[in-house]
């Protein structure tokens, strides 16, 4: 797939994956309608008043493997579909949990569910998310796929729905802690971020109609791109221009958020005490400054930079393994690749 | 099925049913562990040290009725056992959720998930043990149950899940409200209880082979038996003997709580005003005298039998339609009996 085609490619599916879950979230009775209309809310589509609204969606990163999943391995997408929508209402739930477990009152800058309906409502929205995200997954065999395959495809997804709980739950217990090691980093996105980016395109692929070692090594590849994808996003939470980020420079400094590079910095032998007491202190512009030259002292950059292009690597060696001399021009490559690259 | 036969299906089966839920919720990695330990915290398996512990458990009610479902189209309940853990395990998930939406700091005797260890985290364990009761579903191939059958079982379970939320979101919108009707109390109870016990016996039956149509007039029966069950709870919760029940005289009453008979009394022309009035003021000895007066002049109690009479009659219709001649001697009906007339 050229970039051109990946570009038809997505502007053909797009539309259709918005419409698959429109409908699995629309509401069917007026009792109730309230707990959808919240649903709605967060997907973007309603305004804090439910009247129709398009406030900016997310990146659809995840449908879009499973898209992409099973049209690489000679699938029509269309079978896969509903286990897209399902994986983007899975993602989302996940985010209505994160976003009161962590407190935060905003996403993309409107108020969360939670500083909005409170907590109670929000927990129960996520929790009603979460069980239409398996409804549209059974909903795969409406679309011609076997019960086998859909069964095959479920039991990947109820793992990485487990993985995520488990990321979620070392997450948690991080902030309490001053002495994260850059291994136990790894391990909380390998389950909060890496296992749904691996799901989804091994999810697309057994739909698709690959063998089962064929969706494995497919979902290896996605791990990897996971796990690079996250750790260049810690690189931009630092480094990442303002301009194109539209975040504050240092932003993740200012936040004091455990990512891979503050926690190698913290645990470097020379300056890591220093940095440590930096940290401690209140979140200044000239402690930015003393920060960030720390930080860069310390070889966390470069420390960062190298463990994204080895989980890049081990993403191509997968995909080669998986798909053979196909994977050269495949859109699952291309894509890899400009996640890799991008600058925000 | 005599009460003899009934003991002994329960002797055999509920060791079993426990340990399939033991093998679910089991820990295999040391660094989530603690995550996994939550969950069998909270069924009663742990103490908050995470030492073996043996708690009061919950009465299981929702796998027997699973396992019964099989059993009675003549299934072998080895086949529903992981149904049956599964629902069991969803519906301690919705405790879990249940007890943090309403500030609830202890279940069964012992603190709460939440006031152990925080709401991020019980929020967290409940969506893992969400995951798992899928994952439980998921196992049932493994005991032999066609791809589609699970699918069919899965289909019902999934739209279990999803009444359990709205009829959560009603329960919740209650709250800030004073002017709750019974009819809308209904709706909320089906969600919240009817849906899971009509919903378990339902997946049993499809286990057990049985044909969709029967499947879905046992799914009556249960839904009824649900209702029933609520009602007779409620009733219970005001006129509940204390010495049997372990918990004071007019107990719904002192905490306010919005059940049938309560919400009937605040409707009702005559007596309505005054009984609210009582409410409103503080909970104290004198004035629980004087709401008990009220809520029986009201009529609250007879509604309330009248009502959960009237389920109980629904559901014998629903049996004899689902199972013919058979409903007599059906441990179905043995057991829905014994929840209307039991004591606490």
């Amino acid at each position: 797939m050229t970039n051109t085609e990946l570009s038809s490619f997505l502007g053909h599916w797009l539309p259709r994956l918005e419409g698959e879950m429109r409908e699995l979230l629309a509401s069917h009775e007026p009792a109730v309608a309230a707990h959808y209309a919240m649903m709605q809310y967060h997907m973007g589509w309603l305004d804090e008043h439910f009247r129709p609204h398009q406030a900016m969606a997310g990146k659809r990163l995840r449908p879009i493997l499973c898209l992409l999943g099973c049209a690489e391995v000679g699938g029509d997408p269309v079978q896969a579909l509903p286990a897209a929508a399902g994986i983007e209402i899975l993602h989302n739930f996940s985010l209505i949990h994160d976003d009161i477990e962590d407190g935060d009152d905003t996403r993309r800058g409107r108020p969360t569910l939670w500083a909005l309906w409170g907590m109670p409502q929000a927990i129960n929205v996520g929790d009603g998310m979460f069980a239409l995200a398996f409804a549209a997954l059974q909903r795969s065999s409406r679309r011609g796929v076997a019960a086998e395959q859909t069964l095959a495809a479920l039991d990947i997804f109820t793992q990485t729905c487990l993985a995520l709980t488990e990321g979620q739950h070392l997450d948690i217990g991080f902030e309490q802690r001053t002495d994260v090691t850059v291994d136990e980093y790894l391990r909380m996105i390998q389950g909060k971020t890496a296992a749904l980016v691996g799901g989804s395109i091994a999810i697309g692929a057994l739909i698709g109609g690959a063998p089962r070692e064929q969706a494995a090594g497919l979902q290896r590849f996605g791990h990897a791109v996971g796990l690079a994808f996250q750790i260049q996003d810690d690189i931009l939470g630092i480094w990442g221009d303002p301009e194109v980020t539209g975040k504050p420079a240092g932003n993740d400094i200012l936040r004091r958020k455990k990512s891979l590079p503050i926690l190698y910095a913290l645990r470097h032998a020379q300056t890591g005490a220093d940095f440590a007491a930096v940290l401690a202190g209140k979140a200044e512009r000239s402690q930015l400054r003393a920060a960030l030259e720390l930080i860069e002292q310390s070889g966390a950059r470069t420390f960062a930079e190298r463990e994204a292009q080895r989980q890049h690597e081990n993403a191509i060696t997968a995909l080669k393994a998986a798909l053979g001399e196909r994977a050269g021009g495949s859109a699952l490559l291309a894509l890899a690749e400009s996640l890799l690259n991008r600058q925000a």
